[in-house]
């Protein structure tokens, strides 16, 4: 009875913001009639940048991230160091860094992390690619920047192990206490991972 | 530099997700890269539904419910009590209203309560056809079912003064504890409301 007063599309639209990761029913329902009061153009546009997202963007055929132009900006700009080559899971991670400004060098996009329990193995990431990308570059360091999980540990020392033959520094990034975070709070084993890391000052 | 490393068609995207009520930025670069990720269709299907609803809705020239079909399904369904007009602020309430299967008359959606603070005025509601539909009709009793806010409470009190010359029955939906509720936890002005519309069991 519910559903038969809603108009077909009402609802469509309502179903498909539902099945988007974080949204729920009222979720979905809420941001639906907003767009029906919104200004005329607002939903159109929103569907323009969804119809445009697959259209425009593909793979970077050298690092894997998610690029307009093949090779991606990163890949093509000399002014970043070639010789530093960060791996991480996604791309949202390379966002993430970047707004760091903590880092100048290239990077490979892994997209996943080897999980036995969700079945990715090795050859469902661009791991192939990255050990032919070493084998083919000339790196001095590469930084395994996989989350610091179960999985991404995993895949790390997976990685490890396929470039260790190679004539390169491999590094990880650093665990410890969040900036702004509070040591009381603070889990034990990311505590126990400050104290092995401490520095001098 | 952040906002240069991602493709045009992916931060349009992301900006218009953010654009979205109850969606900040963080939510709309997870949307938009699950979406990258995500079968080749669903960004198209989420574009299609959109574009199609304000194509193919409108509201009903009678209780102004958005609807696909004018007059809308509730007031074109005869085996619903047309003596009875339920008067709500928003479409969606008449959602939750059919939901609770509480009621079987017809509505009327103001679209918006009256509100000083945020420049609303009656004249910018539904209130008008309210009037004339009323003068128009044979109606019995009107629920005056705004909410139970500050705003919703003033339009039920204006409305209750247009419609005071009316023979009709005026009534306000029961305010009192919510079914599942804890007494320990609801305000004073609820539980005020709920001695004052105790009844004999």
């Amino acid at each position: 009875m519910a559903q038969s007063v809603l108009p077909r599309s009402v609802q469509r639209l309502i179903d498909e913001f539902a099945r988007l990761p974080g949204i729920g029913p009222k979720s979905a329902s809420r941001l639906t009639f907003y767009l029906l009061r919104a200004a005329d153009n607002q939903p159109g546009e929103l569907a323009t940048a969804l119809q445009e997202l697959k259209e425009r963007t593909r793979l970077c055929s050298v690092c894997f991230n998610i690029t307009e132009e093949d090779p991606c900006p990163i890949c093509s700009d000399d002014n970043r160091d070639a010789r530093l080559l960060c791996i991480v899971e996604e791309p949202l991670d390379v966002l993430a860094i970047e707004r760091s400004r903590a880092y100048n060098g290239r990077y490979h996009v892994l997209h996943g992390a080897i999980s036995p329990v969700e079945g990715i193995g090795p050859e469902d990431l661009r791991i192939n690619e990255l050990v032919a990308r070493v084998a083919g570059g000339n790196f001095q360091e590469i930084i395994l920047a996989t989350n610091p999980t179960l999985e991404g540990e995993s895949t790390a020392l997976y990685l490890q192990r396929r470039l260790a033959d190679r004539d390169v520094r491999l590094t990880r990034l650093a665990r410890g206490l969040p900036v702004g975070g509070d040591l009381e709070y603070t889990d034990e084993i990311t505590l126990g991972r400050a104290f092995e890391g401490r520095q001098n000052v």
